[in-house]
């Protein structure tokens, strides 16, 4: 979301229906209860002054993936702050079954808020870590390329789940600084150093059991990807893409049929439990609020957003709304 | 549901909320469309005259395990035919959601309502042995024990999924010949023969992949059962306890250790794609219609229902309403 | 195997280490019995008689990859027939814990040798669609690209695990009928077809929850697979490669992340019970000799190999050794 | 091991061919190598100098359950210092496919072989965990039932895959502060506490993901565990047996049909790269050695093994041979 084409306009890879209000990362209290709105956690109509994020999926729950089980890939689905008003605003209505409760936070966090504000991109790189890659067992490697939001939270998610080494791959140096800070135990400049090699290197040739693609250059770093993979010893591995990009992957079956490696995609963050292993996986320690490079006033947001098209030192930016 | 209790109350582990009309398996045309009420199959609305079949469990996709994925255990469950409006009625207005098009069953079926009748009961028995007990790999064998409704159509079921030999352990012989009809490969008489010999004579010493606990006589069955698995070369075997019952299994986990095999429970229809799946399945060729004993009108139902009090030669009773 | 390039060398993606007797798909008695070789069926010493067949892969049992469990990726792999002397010959040695009895076949079979020639073969095609394609639930279709052994013996084992739909695409005749004749539904002819319409058209756009790709022609079809995937419903399927080629896909990531779909490598027919699964399945009526076109002697087996390369009339030609 | 009945006798649910030398725990130097003698880490020989720790199963490699990938359920295994000569030694011959190199941990740990030691009931835990158990997703709560070193080291093992909270139900003291030591978040003393209760009140009505049975007492907790199991919300619990007993588990069928739970029974420590992942997790930072609570000399060993019958304030005990 904080690219925009040199004409200006954004890529945005979902639904959008503007003019709405923005805002899909967010996190608040409750203030109005509508007579059917049940809490997930209590089973009981939410009260005045519980804490809960939402998912900015608003799927139908009606059509044939939601019934299966797959509500990211709802066939009617609506998105907030895209095609549904979102939460760049002092109030916003949302249907009951897209919140939950940020309760068990109150016990390690000061402001819950905050951290909950992150709970959705978490969940977006928890999805395709642990749902679509199928998650790692405790001590297998992970290799991270791209040190975005998605980067960044996979990074400090595979980490929580016991990655053996995490190695990062990014050129941009505040945010490779920041991969550091999520856990990252190595990280290389793929502009500077050769990728494949230094895989090699610090892994002692094992390579990893999951690599994530999370930079959006598929034609550049599929290569990367798949030659550390032919390199390196470790078999099922899984290739995870999580970013949205146009351009085609050059893959080389073979690579995969020797190495008995797979490609997963990955979208959305809904089901699975996704939301709520997220906030107690934060519960118990899961700090990801380095992501938040800056902290603004609701009236800040749009100077914000026009200056994160150029950007490059900030990754998420929060606006307090008292 | 066929059998009463011997004050002529009927046990059944679930939802009721009578007087409600009774009636939860059954198929009908479309003749009156909300204007919410979305075909999962073509993505527009039902059209009249459309023959469907309907989920018995009305789910609420709201509470924590329907969101997550899981609608067999959702927390507000409502139950067609039992805590509201069943199907022994000419007409019945369901939730669009709950429908699935029998409309592929026209390819090989005359009358695509009488075996779309018996898509629910096969539903229960796809998810216990297909969704919970995950299946087999083609060859495999499988032991099925109880010869109802679930057994017979588990054995139909595991049959098609490539099962190596099916055998099904039941003492009655209507219901051991039904068994035979739906692609037993042998049958044991557990009341005169030894069922853990008979299953490693028939299965040279092999054992099966997966048990199916289809009699609601734990207490009788889990010996022959662990001692099969003991006994048997078999490791990673499944058990699957699908019928409910009250008494207690008295498990040795010892067998269990030793032979890798495990234990799961199955309970519902709902989610996994399992209704279409069925019908998919039915419109290949598993035809389960030799289940059905016998077909009645919609006023012998009463008489009937009292009737499968003391009858064990009928499996499943239809009434064909026009 | 039966295509050399136009210099007359044949291209094997695995090991060689010529001169050797060539022949890795067999079966045959055992004549004589090493101290150490125990049967996988008794667990006492094979006897002199002992109807068995081999796997081709001579797996080391003590690299990390096969004390994992993955012998298909063995990293000191000998090849029966390849690196090792094959069958083409009246006696060959093989270790006994590549053996797997043959047994359970004369039940429905006269000549257990013919069909037990082809558990290689189909051990491929089982890996490939069961073990890494994850197999399928009854009911959902699948598609295969390609009908050459691979292709075929994948037909009749998705047909055997409950395939509701079963579409092959293949251009030449021969081919195409022998795909019928191994259970699919439908065969595409790809080169006056319009390979994603009629996916469309036979699937009501449902699409398929498995694609084969056995034609080791990944630039051509690559681009058919996914598209047919990006336009019809089913998420969650998987592209399975398992023809080899040098060539690359040009793989659209966004088509695997909206469908939720996936991609796996495949090779090799050791472990995972695999050997033993497909006897099973042959027990159980999964009868795959249609494959065989054609039977020889011994002696015709040069000239045989020399007719291979031009010639697409056959599929598998079996050498009957007295 | 370190229970002895009253007539002093040991009770070990495996192999022994006694008399032999006992010890089955263990690292060490390689100092001579065989002729056949690779290294997984390298693929080539070991070489004089290199620390290792060793698998106590002796699997064949060559029966069934071997080749399929299950070498815990070797039929003709032998175990290390039970049937064959342990390490309580100053040199041990061992098979190469057994060895794992313990090269990684000088990264972090002074003394090797003292952790290395380790290695094997932490991949006991392990294997019972991750393997059988399929793991958690991080922010999934855990409950073990026992602080024995299995439970100790499924504690350390499960916090470090990312455990929302991990509950050890203990009622010995020394052991109780052990398990804090090795990350539990909470201990609940059976004897004194209400389990289901506290496993409600610290779970806020969640439960757990997963239930561990590492007591050896399944007669006296099986109740609490399929009562927490039905008390709280969570569906898809599993229980996973490690502890080896002769009594039998009163399984309430039901409660696993209801709450989609299931039971899976654990033994073993090798294949699926279980001591390699073990080796992998303590490299980057899952320290087990609080589990050490006794050093001694190889002389000291036989009084020391006569002590465990009685002492309960030790766990580990390492004997140091220079």
């Amino acid at each position: 979301m904080n690219q925009a084409y040199d004409d200006g306009y954004i890529y945005y890879p979902g639904l959008t229906a503007f003019p709405v209000t923005l805002g899909h990362e967010f996190a608040g209290e409750i203030i109005e209860v509508g007579s059917q709105a049940i809490s997930k956690r209590t089973g009981k109509h939410y009260e005045i002054g519980d804490p809960v994020t939402v998912e900015e999926m608003a799927w139908c729950g009606e059509c044939k993936p939601c019934c299966d089980g797959y509500p990211n890939h709802c066939e009617r689905l609506q998105e907030v702050g895209f095609s549904i008003d979102g939460a760049f605003a002092e109030y916003i209505t949302v249907p009951a079954k897209l919140c939950w409760s940020l309760r068990k936070l109150e016990r390690n966090y000061d402001d819950v808020f905050k951290i909950g504000s992150l709970v959705e991109p978490t969940s977006v790189a928890f999805n395709a870590v642990i749902e679509r890659g199928g998650g790692i067992r405790p001590g297998e490697n992970v290799i991270i390329l791209g040190a975005g939001p998605i980067g960044l939270a996979s990074t400090k998610i595979l980490k929580t789940a016991g990655a053996g080494l995490c190695i990062v791959s990014e050129p941009e140096e505040h945010r490779a600084s920041l991969a550091k800070k999520m856990g990252a135990d190595y990280v290389i400049n793929p502009l500077k150093e050769n990728f494949v090699e230094q895989v090699k290197e610090y892994t002692d040739n094992e390579g990893a059991a999951l690599y994530l693609e999370a930079t959006g250059l598929p034609q550049v770093v599929t290569d990367d990807i798949q030659n550390a993979i032919w390199e390196c010893k470790a078999v099922n591995s899984t290739v995870v893409i999580v970013a949205r990009a146009e351009q085609r992957m050059p893959v080389c079956g073979e690579f995969f049929q020797v190495k008995r490696a797979r490609i997963v995609g990955a979208q959305g963050h809904s089901g699975h439990g996704t939301f709520f292993n997220v906030i107690s996986s934060m519960a118990a320690g899961m700090d990801v609020t380095p992501m938040i490079t800056k902290e603004i006033s609701l009236e800040q947001v749009p100077e914000n957003i026009k200056l994160l098209q150029t950007d490059k030192e900030n990754c998420k930016i929060s606006a307090i709304i008292n």
